[in-house]
């Protein structure tokens, strides 16, 4: 692996962030690549300046993209929270210490912009990362609700 | 308990909002009542168009709160998703099915938003809230990290 880069989406990114999302086990049977959606609602994240959609980019490929959502928030003394969603890599790229790479980063960026905690939620069915993101100094302090309309 | 509105907090409510966050078993150690933040980070809040800082008005006593942010995300057929924190209410309005009708808000007005989805996460220590939330169709699928700085 080079030296890769981890920078903001464009648009031109959409489709390959849209197949990773689609190689995934629980992903596989809920996207839909090539779905005008995915345009739609990337500009609402790309106008949203509380939202930073990132991408891996090593050398002109991309393979991996995490989106960071910024909440401010009353509690705990008025405190910024970072929040870490849809972390993916490609399947070519997994096993190489990149996903620590880019949690290292994501957490460096809630920091930046004054976040005082760096929360996500994973489905309890992916235990390999459960481990990863203990190993990284999370704790699963909290059950994640979820209502699916 | 009369019939109570939900409407958008305001700059004049952040104190009330505050003695809620600060009056909670876990609450009560990390908040600073007075603390110029707060006032700071709710300007923040009511400049995104994301967040939805709500606060329940019975007859102009401030009695409850509740923070909704919309969070466009490309995973799930980018579906946003509405994600609800800070739920407090007044210890003396506890019990009476309160948090039964801000939730049913906090969900409708999530649809409204377009959201295919509500989340929340919360302390595993609240076992209380995690029977109320299950009891309105919200399964705990999720571990939620949190790491703290």
């Amino acid at each position: 692996m080079t030296n890769p880069e981890i920078r903001r989406a464009t648009a031109e990114d959409v489709p390959a962030i849209v197949d990773f999302l689609a190689d995934d086990e629980l992903g596989k049977t809920r996207e839909a690549p090539g779905d005008p959606c995915y345009a739609e609602t990337f500009a609402a994240i790309a106008a949203d300046p509380n939202q930073f959609l990132a991408v891996v980019d090593d050398g002109g490929a991309v393979v991996g993209c995490l989106q960071l959502t910024f909440i401010p928030g009353l509690s705990l003394k008025a405190m910024w929270r970072g929040q870490i969603e849809s972390v993916r890599i490609a399947s070519s790229r997994r096993g190489q210490g990149l996903g620590h790479v880019m949690i290292d980063w994501a957490v460096a960026e809630c920091r930046r912009r004054g976040c005082g905690l760096v929360q996500l939620t994973m489905n309890k069915s992916r235990t390999d990362s459960h481990r990863f993101y203990e190993s990284l100094g999370f704790e699963a302090t909290h059950e994640g609700f979820k209502l699916v309309f």
